[in-house]
């Protein structure tokens, strides 16, 4: 290619980023060799300082440059209530939201005989430990709604038992903004078996 | 954010990349940290590379490891022909058709009265020198089909006119694939213009 090997690797590389192909990769090369000193070094800096900093919470298993991390150790967030999720992305969008005060914990997958998750693949026992320290009052399960998510909130919800803990999950229904024409019948199914009375309404 | 000020500065900085979003930035992110010895390092290593030595080609201005760049030190490259584009992605999707044999020159830009561009601010210089030389027959005209781009061709054209050359542009026409009726008339009137005569239209 034109350019040299070195250009074509980064090029192949920036290519294989989600949300990139190799047509907006050598857009993003261009881009960046246009000015190295104001895109390309603090693009550089900001990766290595990722490379070497950001590590797992050894708390909740969420990603971040200091463990515990900054949700954990914010003394101003809600002990007493933990939220489970999937992934880091998942914190990262409940978070965009300001809706929860709450900690969380990340169990890096959801049970699948499929991919042969097992539960000694997840990160659990961090949990485990909280609920025994008894400061936890609230576990919210807000894995996905999959058969995968259900059935591993399913499992969890068992072994959270035993704490005494209230377990809760994430309600299903119409997402906000959403047509009915265009869900799927499960969505729809949730949403009828959840249906609330309408305010006002007397007989409900 | 969670995950702390050095990752959120990190997807503040790809998010400004083209083709790339504050959501797939935050995607990007997660992706590459999931296996930072697969993924992160090897994308570090590449950009710093190319930080280090990519340079401008100081014969016909694109962007290579190598000076001169790979295709002006390519002897099986036809000398006698130069290309003369606007940007080193012209280079690239040029180099991509695989059409052409000849060499390039990079102007770096077209002239441009509302944006403040004058001749002394294009990479003009090397390639009289190369015209100097002797070598070169023909020079192709390759700049965008804009108001800028044509003038500046036309004004390309007179300073190159003494050194007895000859010198071509690329046609302008309908687009491989492309229907009329999502054309400009700039573009119909052109491909009007420049109609040929039907293959075996005995009257053309």
């Amino acid at each position: 290619m034109a350019g040299g090997p070195e250009l074509e690797r980064l090029i192949t590389l920036l290519a294989r980023l989600p949300g990139l192909g190799p047509r907006s990769a050598r857009r993003a090369t261009l881009w960046l060799l246009r000015e190295p000193v104001g895109r390309l070094e603090p693009l550089i800096e900001a990766l290595a300082t990722a490379r070497q900093k950001v590590r797992r919470c050894s708390r909740c298993g969420s990603l971040d440059t200091a463990d515990p991390c900054t949700i954990c150790a914010d003394p101003r967030r809600d002990r007493s209530a933990v939220m489970v999720v999937e992934q880091v992305g998942d914190v990262w969008a409940m978070e965009r939201s300001g809706l929860f005060r709450g900690r969380y914990h990340v169990l890096g997958g959801v049970l699948s005989a499929l991919e042969g998750v097992r539960p000694e693949d997840l990160n659990l026992a961090p949990l485990f430990a909280r609920l025994e320290s008894g400061e936890v009052r609230e576990v919210i399960l807000a894995l996905p709604a999959t058969v995968e998510g259900a059935s591993t909130m399913h499992w969890l919800a068992e072994r959270l038992r035993p704490f005494g803990v209230r377990i809760t999950r994430l309600a299903q229904g119409v997402p906000v903004g959403g047509t009915l024409e265009n869900l799927d019948e499960g969505t729809l199914a949730a949403a009828l078996r959840a249906r609330l009375p309408e305010e006002g309404d007397e007989r409900a």
